[in-house]
């Protein structure tokens, strides 16, 4: 398969671009870095690249920036930021990119823990996350040509318990290795509008 | 109590007075034949509100309209006007408002069926309804004061068939009155964080 990966440099994006790698074509997008650059908000670049892409068999994003703040102290830039990357940043990904899958293709979006289990300073990560499983599951019985959409809901990685495991005390973290693994059960299987979580 | 209640002119917020109204003030805001004018996409007419009310017991809102339409349809603006009033209205609404409410007083936002069972038409619905479901958690763990914040999820209202019905086959109607009550059980209860399916 060739497979468009969105956010391939974050933590959990490396360990999909390891699994899905090792047998499939990975075209990796992205602001920095990336073989085709886009701004996930901006739907303009989002149409340029697939434009320049053309058609591939499954789209995969690990992307998606949140601010991260008590909730009092959520700036309105930070609400605005949140909602343009990781949640309509993820669904102008979907809705512009279905048109360029091969029919039966899948789009995999990521949303996390926090909807279910939420965190002090989590906030924004959990309404994007909510967002993004409803739009998926609204989204698996609308597409055509047999396309199908899932999520995957991380939970917090080993990789970036330096960094985040003061936010996330009493959470089992789990290996990028393993919530991988859900990015390859939506790519590779055959359901639609679930959400596979990794907790 | 003295309850705020916004949207009370919607089929679920006529049924959310008739419930609360029997034993509690309510004060009607919304943006026509409000006793308090406010736009829910207007954080500064949010703001003025609240001025003008002073402090309260409890907030409701039973609004948050979005955009219908297929999915490869909904445009730009029904999208920014989804996420503007029902998802980020409320969001707004609770973060102004919960600083005019006394100490233990309640938020009671609305999010919906379509989060989890979604029909066509609906992903700007069933993402709103999943982004208002992870804030309402989120928000229960750093709400100060012993304040509380609950969502409702009403199903599809028997008295919204007339118009709906043909959206919503096979699904089973639900009573305004029956919705009422899971409003009722997030102001007059103790719980936060949590969502009250009443499908």
């Amino acid at each position: 398969m060739k497979i468009l990966l969105v956010g391939a440099l974050g933590t959990v994006g490396r360990a999909v671009a390891a699994e899905l790698g090792s047998r499939h074509e990975i075209v990796v997008a992205g602001r920095k870095g990336a073989d085709l650059p886009l701004d996930l908000a901006d739907p303009a670049s989002l149409r340029a690249a697939f434009q320049r892409l053309g058609t591939v068999d499954a789209i995969v994003s690990a992307a998606g920036q949140v601010g991260w703040a008590p909730l009092l102290e959520l700036t309105d830039e930070q609400w605005r930021f949140s909602l343009a990357h990781k949640l309509m940043g993820q669904v102008n990904l979907a809705l512009i990119g279905q048109a360029h899958l091969r029919d039966g293709g899948s789009i995999t979006l990521t949303s996390g823990v926090l909807n279910h289990d939420p965190v002090a300073y989590g906030a924004a990560a959990s309404l994007a996350n909510g967002g993004i499983e409803g739009f998926v599951r609204a989204a698996s019985v609308e597409l055509p040509r047999g396309l199908r959409i899932n999520a995957v809901s991380p939970g917090v990685l080993v990789e970036s318990m330096e960094d985040l495991g003061a936010f996330f005390r009493g959470f089992q973290p789990v290996p990028g290795a393993r919530v991988a693994l859900g990015y390859a059960r939506s790519v590779e299987g055959g359901e639609s509008g679930k959400v596979y979580a990794v907790h």
